[in-house]
């Protein structure tokens, strides 16, 4: 057993998933990656998804550990695996139905965006041209999640939305893969009130390398500098993760349907542009999960304390993790 | 807390599910039922069945309690509530994918029934004309049940397929409602031959006092010395317990999904007849789950000590839902 490896967590991937990307977590020493399981696939098809995973789970159980409580997270931890939290990047496994919130956290769901590229039934989306706010659904969602244990995930949510769920919220929330709107001017990257209100709920961002998300050429020295900036507007380094969103070994037919799945029949980009169409080179510093422990340099560099790297590194997401996962109630009786 | 409190488990109850059946459950000391819940349903449809019984456990647990493991079975006992086992009387959930079999069992489904009355993706159904017995895809979810901790039920089945299931299952099965085919001549009643390979591998029986499956006016008096022939048959009174098959509350458009399903535009009887087509009464010494208890001095007037009367009443269940609940192997690994 490890007592002493670092927590090191990725707060968002969504790659293949096959044996060669669970060596690279191995090598990056990463102790916990959250992974999505639903972009736009209804609730049966995210029965696949999640069948799926049982099976890798099993599979590749020497480097792979299910993760459903605290417990699990430690665990994951000591004895040297890659805990696997299981999450959507959309509400649509939900449909209209409250009971699935309940029935998704059954199956090992402990992570939910409420919405992806797209307006939900719960709320709005950072690239409409509008927000509505939290839809009648989705505080009711957002009521259920806080229940069974699951945690609200605000990336690529719309920032009215995100208001919303950030007060309604009676736990702490996650933005897991984004940066500052001031850093670089994306829609998925979030504005100054949304990181302070995140912050002031006891809630974690996880910043993101992915190249779409931070200005051209950004060296590891400009991102971890960001880090220290985000960091200083949100209160504390305890705000701050990462949550890298890279994704490997996907081709042009993955990233069409992850941007477009059923609801064009045109061409969106998603995250890029016209000019940036498809995948982008991830920068030299962070090619992969392997590479996940050269960000603790950058983040010296910039200026936080070895303690305040641990917590971006992994500790920071760990406690909020095992904050949000079980249902409320440390001696609460059985969900079902 | 009531540690002298009898096991006392009814094997399949398919009813309204209302605080007024659960009070009966009550009335009558049930420490355990096993509720059918999908018959003709598939994957998604079942979905919004648990998601009613997870609302079910929780608005009325004061009463009861959900059942996935053999330490819930003994929580129920001594606290005096109903344990609750969901099951399914099909293997229409399943669709054709192996993967709903854990998955399934993550939702805390903990038996299924391999065919209900037509031929199913797993093999026969005792209505059919001929029984090819298990398929291809039926010897996979045998093992699969086996391997998740779901416990195999035969009721409806065919004899062929029934024989097959016996010999490949790796854990006892289950007959969890029917009576002997030489008690009362009805394609549901189980031959001989399946009866004594059920034993032969540690099965149970759960004898059922639904008149579709006894003879005319039969007696209390009458089915107890069934049971106490079926015991003698199968080598002793531990392989034999009660399924009453006892449905309260459910109307004519209930009985016609139960019997027609999706899969006629003709009347089907079911286990009726033309000239008894709708629900039966009851006999008047069971009309329902408070008269459980009578049933314990009938079985001792036909010569079953207090212990078989004890293990028939709940005892033999408790003993096999404990046996096949939970995964092989007691340090076994996380399923997931």
């Amino acid at each position: 057993l490890n007592a002493d490896r670092p927590h090191r967590i990725d707060a968002l991937e969504y790659s293949r998933w096959d044996r060669s990307l669970f060596e690279q977590w191995r090598d990056g020493g990463l102790t916990c990656v959250h992974v999505t399981v639903s972009i736009w696939e209804d609730a049966r098809a995210t029965l696949d998804e999640i069948g799926g995973w049982n099976r890798r789970l099993r599979e590749h159980a020497d480097l792979l550990r299910p993760i459903d409580r605290a417990a699990d997270l430690e665990a994951a931890r000591v004895e040297g695996r890659t805990g696997v939290v299981l999450g959507f990047q959309n509400c649509s496994p939900f449909e209209d139905d409250l009971d699935l919130v309940q029935i998704f956290h059954q199956l090992g769901v402990r992570v939910a965006q409420l919405s992806y590229n797209n307006q939900s039934l719960l709320g709005g989306s950072c690239y409409e041209a509008a927000d509505a706010g939290l839809s009648r659904f989705g505080r009711r969602v957002v009521a259920e999640m806080n229940r069974v244990g699951m945690l609200v995930d605000l990336s690529h949510v719309g920032a009215r939305t995100c208001l919303d769920a950030i007060e309604l919220s009676s736990r702490p929330v996650a933005v897991t893969h984004a940066n500052p709107r001031s850093f670089y001017d994306h829609p998925r990257n979030k504005t100054d009130d949304v990181l302070t209100a995140l912050a002031a709920r006891g809630g974690v961002i996880g910043l993101a390398p992915y190249p779409h998300l931070t200005p051209d050429d950004c060296s590891l020295a400009d991102w971890c500098t960001m880090a220290a900036r985000t960091a200083e507007l949100m209160g504390g380094a305890e705000h701050i993760g990462i949550g890298s969103d890279v994704s490997l070994g996907l081709d042009q037919a993955d990233l069409d349907w992850i941007r477009m799945g059923r609801w064009t029949h045109e061409v969106d980009y998603g995250a890029g542009t016209a000019q940036q169409p498809g995948w982008l080179e991830p920068p030299e510093w962070f090619r992969g999960p392997a590479d996940f422990p050269g960000l603790a340099g950058g983040l010296s560099g910039a200026g936080f304390s070895d303690d305040e790297v641990a917590g971006i590194m992994g500790g920071n997401f760990d406690r909020l993790f095992s904050e949000t996962f079980e249902p409320v109630g440390a001696a609460a009786p059985a969900l079902r």
